[in-house]
């Protein structure tokens, strides 16, 4: 009957339940899904094809709430204010209108700076060159007045917003101060010794898909002209170089000990983060229709918060959602941290597979308490 | 043919139809209805299983609008400044940057306070207690930058504002100025010798709905560690005590009685509020996407507007739907009151009975006139 | 196999091949398209019963894409500043709280003047009666503070402040200065001469409809006490009289030839419209839930702009989408100019075919450059 491989805290067996009920209902269904309770894990299992618990596959939009970490860090050593403007740090971003604009609005999809005409190239992105092309551009709407998600260059923005305050790379800092000493299995940059343990993402390329315009907003926000979103992880040298949008890779266990490092300590250690910092970085900024999707998104400073269609945690949740449906979050509420990689892309949002796993590990951590 | 009872003034007869036809298509379907104009019943109908023109049933959150009623008079006898900021009036409320909301704000569902951890208790809610316990608490949003319906702390700081400009209960107020003068058959605090005529509200207790998180915005907001909001007009203490936000009881004649008093007069009586403070409480403040929700919503100063997917009467109407549906408004442009309480909750919003009865109401209103 | 009439350019095979199967799927299906590039036209047909090549038939709101064209001139010349208030021009506007609303707010449906209780005659729409009346009008909302779609009544606007900069309809600008000297097949007015071109659009008229009340939002937006939009350009005074919301009348190359003419210029022909002017006129303004509608919405002064639900184009792209799914619209990024008419109306936005053979074209277009 028990068909996954891992572990589970007594208490938590509602969660095993959920994921074998997965495991059951799709032969082709595999993923991984971790969880740490005041720091100690509770929960690690992976089951289907393909996922053993070592395996390290693409988690996508994960990776910005994982370099949000280092953005945490440098607000906490007060070399990034929140309340500054970008070109405080960043004089060339001040073309356009943008000079107002403040870091926290920037970081939280309000910049309108959605892609530049013709794409970047891959071996770009993670460059002071993306983020000068970017700079110059004009935005595609007022900054600070609406928000839309940058799917690609809010990372260019907060790896740019790294070298200024601190003169090194986003990826370079995440290693040396967090995954490092946290032992954190998930990677802004996969070193070549860590390449065998890597799994394609697994998705859908459907043909009937209608043309993605690489000259409106939706193809320079994917970066159509270049590649699609979907393909990122899967390139070597994406997942090498490790943008900080959606080049991260991991495994779950890795997604939700990095949440636990920062907002609990993992073991006996102290979390990375004080109160005042998580408070300051998971503020919700903003609400609503997002101009990018057409869909209600809410962001705090680069994290996702909770709400109707997202409700991944309690009011003091942040995290982030990969496209391939990976899910990382803390919940300071319950002293949780999560983490959630299937293989094979699937539907995010509420109704997701990763949004019932994260209800249920809430759910038995009430049953607990 | 004819399975209600009640009456139908002449060129009312598309309505008793359409009710007609809801009686006939399902068995289990009652309700009551009711309209005045000009301050004269023109329609009231009772028919379906339990449902006599004599009972008393949960009305929800038309509740609200009835609530509402009595911030209407504390405007108009000039005690309470809709423009002037909520610590004016409630010093406490002033911590976690909420000492600019003002009263309007506050009362538009600006306040960002949804609930508390933890819960209020049954009996606590109509109390000052509760009112402090919220005037601690922080906001989920900066206040009067966004709006998300507060199903019930809105009662609260309704009943507050009116303990801190009077000295007095709303639901008092509300007994002796308006309820008992203008004789309407809705109740903020059930009395014992009613208690016979009230029959419960049926609905799905539904075992498949997902758990909602109780540090979730959506359970501080449902007060889920406490009771769920369906239940709330079924207990006792709660339909005694008569929370603003959802505790009223009533027939649907009540509600549309209240709404005609208002604006009117039933009769040959003057109605209670005047152009001028009609048009200060039904002036729309918000619209668009609801963060507590997710769905579109369009509020005045408590009251709710009519909107696409609410469209329940002319630009000038005013009202409030509840959780099964049932619905009270007024439409000066048509000099038009109604109510419409069912039985069983269903379905509300634009498709429901409440609003295709409203429709025909108004229409059969214009063909007279 | 071919069953429409016109030409296409080498490149443009794939559109025909797409407009083909629109006939092939649907015997009652017609329409005409027709695109430019670079002042050439590039591709012309018509197809299906009653569409020739030479038809005229309603375009709806592509009218008010028509129309903008005239705000730009004025705009261009000088005589009409995006920036001022209205009231500077037009002074009887200033009541109810409207003297603080910019031309560029008017202009982009942020006015709150859906329309007036009773509606306005057919014959009143193109007069400076109309416009006294609506100027009179309470908004709907805090003028610039929201907007809503103002099916008919931003042409009310449009055609009034013609009238202060220039003493001069609109209508009558947009003859001398545009459709005469361009050479445009499209009407804001159809003269007597060119009636026996027109043929009626053909429209299910839905008995099943619910009601639209004359006096809520919708009702006044529609203006529906008079008649119901769809109606509008099968009344032979309606078009003779050509209002800029909705009395537009032309073909599908009349659409695109003007698009074309305003930003690439037509043949060797300079644009009459600058980059500057251009600029000024298709910056996004708002964007968002739609009071009116309920739904997604994103406008610049009078112009769509292409958002999730309604791609077009690129981001540089502005047009207007009809109440029939009419399309016209010019992408500056592809130096492209678009018409589509069909005859029979149908859904629009993003799954409509007006959006499917606009995206064939700027596909051509990209793979032959």
């Amino acid at each position: 009957m028990l068909t996954s491989l891992g572990f589970v805290a007594p208490g938590y067996e509602d969660v095993l339940a959920l994921f074998e009920s997965f495991l059951a209902e799709d032969p082709h269904y595999s993923a991984q899904v971790a969880a740490y309770r005041d720091g100690v894990p509770v929960l690690s299992l992976s089951g289907g094809p393909g996922m053993d618990p070592d395996t390290l596959t693409g988690a996508y939009s994960c990776s910005k709430g994982v370099a949000a970490m280092v953005i945490a860090l440098l607000v906490q050593d007060g070399v990034l204010d929140l309340d500054k403007a970008v070109v405080d740090y960043w004089p060339e971003f001040g073309v356009h209108g943008k000079d107002r604009l403040l870091v926290r609005e920037a970081l939280s999809h309000q910049a309108g700076l959605l892609g530049v005409e013709g794409g970047f190239g891959l071996e770009e992105f993670t460059t002071a060159g993306a983020a000068l092309r970017l700079a110059a551009a004009a935005p595609a709407w007022q900054p600070g007045r609406q928000f839309g998600y940058h799917a690609l260059t809010i990372g260019i923005l907060m790896e740019e917003l790294c070298r200024r305050t601190t003169g090194e790379a986003l990826q370079d800092i995440y290693n040396r101060r967090i995954r490092e000493p946290q032992d954190v299995d998930f990677f802004l940059g996969l070193p070549a010794d860590q390449e065998p343990r890597y799994r394609d993402v697994l998705y859908e390329a459907d043909a009937a898909q209608p043309w993605v315009d690489p000259l409106s907003l939706e193809g320079m926000n994917s970066n159509a002209p270049v590649s699609s979103i979907m393909e990122l992880p899967n390139i070597r040298s994406v997942r090498a170089a490790g943008m900080s949008a959606a080049g991260g890779v991991g495994s779950a266990d890795g997604l939700a000990r990095l949440y636990a490092a920062a907002t609990t300590g993992v073991g006996t250690d102290s979390p990375f983060l004080t109160e005042e910092t998580i408070t300051a970085m998971t503020r919700e900024q903003v609400w609503g229709l997002d101009r990018s999707s057409g869909l209600d998104n809410a962001f705090a400073v680069v994290f996702m918060k909770p709400h109707p269609s997202r409700n991944f945690g309690s009011h003091r949740a942040f995290g982030h959602e990969g496209a391939n449906a990976a899910l990382g979050f803390a919940d300071p509420s319950y002293r949780l941290a999560f983490g959630y990689i299937p293989r094979r892309a699937e539907e995010g949002r509420t109704q997701g597979r990763a949004h019932r796993l994260a209800a249920a590990v809430r759910r038995s951590t009430a049953g607990l308490s």
